[in-house]
């Protein structure tokens, strides 16, 4: 395990304890709401079964840190390093993804159990180990990191499952959903010139993920940010206006996208029997609430808003999406931006790539974020799914453009030059 | 509903009131030894999940019985019309068959009180039932024989499923498995003319399916049936000498089949470490048993083996798979045959089709089986998961020429002139 | 090569050798009105281009007949044993199907010099024979009837590649069109009792395939078949009255098969501008024409007319597809069916199998047939297509249920007891 | 038509004419060597037939020149707008792309018609026009450019198909290959600091496509560009140590699809019998040059060699692909890297994404370049396939990451701090 992946000050290490126990109570309160059989299946080949991410999370802890730090190391079960491996090469074969709702046994129970065991012999590691130990501490930061990534995918693929269901089953009453806000359609400007972003790396800094480093100079225009989210209500009027029926706004990709799959409102839209439109939520179905912002768009469709937008607007720069470096700079510097985290993930017009000088982490790890730099799209901020603490400026996730079951939705940019 | 689906004669009428609430309980047995999300999980399109098999034979009972007989009937659940209506577009919408696993929500328990309600539902018309209401007991019978259809369909379905995990789980210790026999592979001659086949049909006669009539006359030359079925022990022989590789034995789509699938051996079947052969049973991985009737065949296979074993003697006329009026003529005439029931379905060599002056039942039901009738091969006999009393020597099973997953083996039958 | 699959008798060799002779101009006579780009395209994977055509049936000769009689032998060119072996696994291996008409060296010049050379060694080679050789003659007559269903596919596979083109371009202004004849819609009752269908076989009763053979007793109930074919008016009737959007005529796969593909009409049919229809014709598109046959039907289309037929006449035994036994000893017995040859291929009730009793004929070319008996329609008749003096009364056609680029249409029967 | 679409200065219009002539009688220069047949046959969908190229770059000039500004305009053939409409959806409908091949008529002899008249009505045209007219100049410009893309498209294409025949056909004799060089393996280092890319723009500077601007200022740290590309001998070393087989060098997609297309070689390249390799060319099957530039690699490919590569060399920074900024600042400042252009379009690390402050033309050309901006790769420089004159140092091509029938091979670059 490199040492560049780097951990918390040596004095954080009772404080990464609690964190780690913690965040493993908060994943098991998430299934709570969920029977079994919620947790059993696989809606789609892109979600997995809540009971696999239950196992994954604990894989990674058992693998990336017991295997390698604990005396006499055994494995819970023989089978589970291959059963319950996601994408590392480096460890070794994977079950097949789109076959992980298939695997009913371990049963839930078992997988829960397994979920103790290694609770306990983490900590029971981490009470051992001297506080210098900071590869390991650096270790279990990323697998609470990693664990709360899978807590936001908990609640997207609970959703997709329960969307497929003709009875529009409620996850739970008390849910987030998207915020209705009275957000001014202001417009901030920000200077430009040669700014730097990414994380400063270093223990010291906080956390990041390898992808976010190292911290580089880019040079941008000036350039306008959207203060607020493009809303549920903006969307009506562009489909109103018959946004999904005219090529004119669309990428070629897009637009042959929405012919094939009928796309004609954001995923879990439907009309209600009134001319208006409901949306699945992890409340069940409900009205959509124009003041809140539109969530489960495709890059397509948020970078097809932002032409549609422009044509509206013939007088001003015409807006577009923001880069990543456009975003990370306004918001870093408190620019005015509001939404920026906990509502929804915001598509920029940035493909997901190494920052220049950037270098995965070293070993299997390292194919944690590295191996899938082509064909995604950089999304910034958080969503309303996102746990507390675990987004920041420099956060980068990524989606393939035609994905929609996430929270995501878009913030216009344009030019002031 | 047609009186044209005759019922037992009334004196039975108590009687059937037993076999039902048998047969009910029977099916509650099979899935005894599963878990919530072992019923929860459609492991392939052909195949339903448990849950939907206990929803879909109640909603069998509440659709064709309570709601046209009971009084002031009101529907246990108004989305389950839908939900658990298979493909009776007589009744209406049908929820996307892919999907049924995608259905968390009724959950296991629910399902189990739908069972119990439309139960004592039944349970509460049968007595009130005046004797003479041939019509609604022919309705309940026809239930009982469906019910009877999807407890077989339970067991192949979870061997599918259990099939799909590297942990290869097992059923039940004491699930049935094709059971080795001492028969020798004689030859039984019948002789030809003019025969009969199919139901007589009437209540007297007893229950049948509307495909097994009307009783017919057949015109057959002298032929042999082999007295025992194909064991596991030839089939080896057919791969040891490349029976999968040699385009001679195999029927053009049959040998798309093999070279598109990359099929090399029967479902279920994996080589051990060692050289030998293994199967997927109900009670997991188990060597092959040479003395055993081969199963899970596709109608590809059955028919190259046929076209081969005659390649191998070639001084007698060619070995074929029986038309399946050869086979009821024989079995009927008890010529000596075994294993003709409750090992293997025996794939003939008959597509399924009407019989000549064949009518559907009238209304929904008559979708029973008429509308299946094209590009589906029919299967003889009964199998080892195949409940007591079910078939019989009319009895016309069918499936398309691919399916392997039903227990499904063969005999041979040969020319006598 | 067998003797089984025998010949004219030896008087018939010169005759022979102008017959084959004929043939092949014919073919020729039928590519006259396209260019090598016509000649070249393969429309869809069950096409084939008509170059493809011109070589495969001259590679028929020179594989089946030269390569073995022909002192001296020396093939054409090394690469055409494989490039036009269409799936004669008895001769070895074959270029992909579907890749056909990547093919474009040979150029359509340089198979006509083919077609050339093996005519000359096949005429040298007829002229040399003595009159006693039986088993040549046998093959030449194979080849000359090989070539005539190749004559058929040239016609329907042209037809379909210009039915692709916006331009709706005219194969020819003579091409054989659905010809609108006066007849009415009278029934022919046939009585029944034990018949033979089949092909006599033996030099002396003429050529025939051997899937016709061997002549063998069936067992037919009293029925009726309909004068005349079902026309193109009535298929309008049939889709004014909703034919192709109620399940209740469908088999299931046929509704699924509608569903799926979006079938609204036959094949070739599109609506004109004023509220009629018309079609794609080999003279380009054309009104349909009421009193003519309706073709280019698939069996499920086929199949789900007679069911709607059947509910439009309550009355009488309803109206279904005659089996091709009804067929052959109706039109055999000259029972006042009309229509039995040349206008369309009719599709019959029964699935392409085996005779009782049948044998393919000897080596590779006992691939001709048989190893296609599964999944499979019978069609007898024959079609406007159809070259003068190819079909007879036991001829058996066969294609799978969805095809619809042959000219294929229907005649009803129905039982009468 | 948009005056931000820049054409030549007025002196150049007379040199406009007959550089239309000269790249018009090119293209058909081009199609000399192909038989009607091979003008015809689209061999996969990304591929288009040669007489389609022949027709739309015509289309082009009669759309978006004549139709604007011939007085009295009238279409050659009214069908044509749409038969051969690429994809502007500004322009109308268009014809489907995969069925391009299935249109035989026009013929080619059409076709050629169709270029004439074309040709003709253009050369009075432009003898007309005042020489002012620089809207007009512009579009011939970019008429030109689109035609010399075509060019290098027919033979990709004609590689394609030819590739496609088992018989190896030569495409010319004379026709380019890629050329074995004696280029040292050294490496170019380049300042890095804030340096403009992208094309001056207006018409003093020439033409240049829309994507190309606006010069932009870009951030570059310090780095190093191969001074050669990657070579047919290099790829065999990759190919030896087993690249196609170790993950450690894959993107995760890259990964995937290597082993759903069983990818074990550039495409074209197959084993001769001997050990060794031959790759497919324009000149037929010929033996791999271990000096030329290795091409007709993926993204993905490329990809994964900088990063094989970077593992061979751990004592310096590793290896990859340069950014286009890289590239371009690099052989802009004629850095000492050679074949840079006429060999093989160099993968970049660089998605295709819109400048800061990119404008698309405006009107339907607007399409011809914008809306392709996601999920496709920038390659840079030129290859043996491109037209003299046709590419620059600020020229953008992209391609989908797998797409491989295309010249493309790559050339290394590292970090230098």
């Amino acid at each position: 395990m490199s040492d560049r992946l780097e951990g918390p000050a040596p004095a954080a290490m009772t404080g990464l304890a609690s964190r780690l126990a913690a965040t493993r109570a908060q994943t098991l309160a998430l299934a709570l709401p969920l029977s079994e059989a919620d947790c059993q299946v696989q809606s789609m080949p892109d979600a997995s079964p809540v009971k696999w991410h239950l196992a994954h999370t604990t894989w990674f802890f058992e693998t990336f840190v017991l295997e390698r730090h604990e005396p006499d190391f055994q494995p819970h079960h023989a089978a589970f390093r291959v059963l319950f491996n996601s994408y590392y090469n480096g460890i070794g074969e994977q079950f097949a993804r789109p076959q992980r709702g298939l695997v009913t046994r371990p049963s839930l129970a078992e997988v829960l159990d397994y979920r103790r065991a290694v609770d306990e012999r983490m900590a029971a590691l981490l009470e051992r180990l001297p506080q210098a130990q900071a590869a390991v501490a650096a270790l279990v930061e990323l697998g609470v990191q990693h664990e709360q990534q899978h807590q936001e995918l908990i609640l997207t693929d609970v959703l997709h499952l329960l969307s497929c269901n003709p009875l529009a089953p409620v996850y739970a009453a008390q849910a987030p959903l998207p915020k209705a806000i009275d957000s001014p359609q202001a417009w901030v400007e920000v200077d430009g010139g040669l700014v730097h972003i990414g994380h400063e790396g270093g223990s010291a800094a906080g956390f990041a993920f390898d992808n976010e480093t190292p911290r580089h100079a880019v040079y941008l225009r000036r350039y306008a940010l959207a203060r607020g989210l493009v809303t549920q209500g903006h969307w009506q009027a562009f489909m109103d206006e018959g946004g999904y029926g005219d090529p004119r706004w669309w990428l070629a990709a897009g637009w042959d996208w929405v012919r094939q799959q009928r796309i004609a409102a954001p995923l879990y839209w439907q009309r209600d029997g009134a001319g208006g439109w409901t949306q699945f939520t992890l409340r069940g179905r409900r009205a959509v609430v124009p003041a809140a912002p539109v969530v489960h768009l495709s890059f397509y469709e948020a970078d097809a808003y932002a032409r549609w937008h422009a044509a509206q607007h013939p007088g001003s720069a015409p807006t577009r999406l923001p880069t990543e470096a456009e975003w990370e700079h306004a918001v870093a510097r408190c620019c005015g931006c509001e939404q920026a985290f906990g509502q929804a993930w915001q598509w920029s017009a940035s493909s997901y790539a190494a920052y220049p000088g950037f270098r995965a982490w070293e070993g299997a790890v390292g194919e944690y974020n590295a191996k899938f730099m082509v064909d995604q799209h950089v999304l910034r901020g958080s969503s309303l799914a996102t746990p507390d603490g675990h987004a920041r400026v420099s956060y980068r996730n990524f989606f393939p453009a035609p994905a929609r079951w996430q929270f995501t939705g878009l913030r216009l940019a344009r030019d002031l030059e």
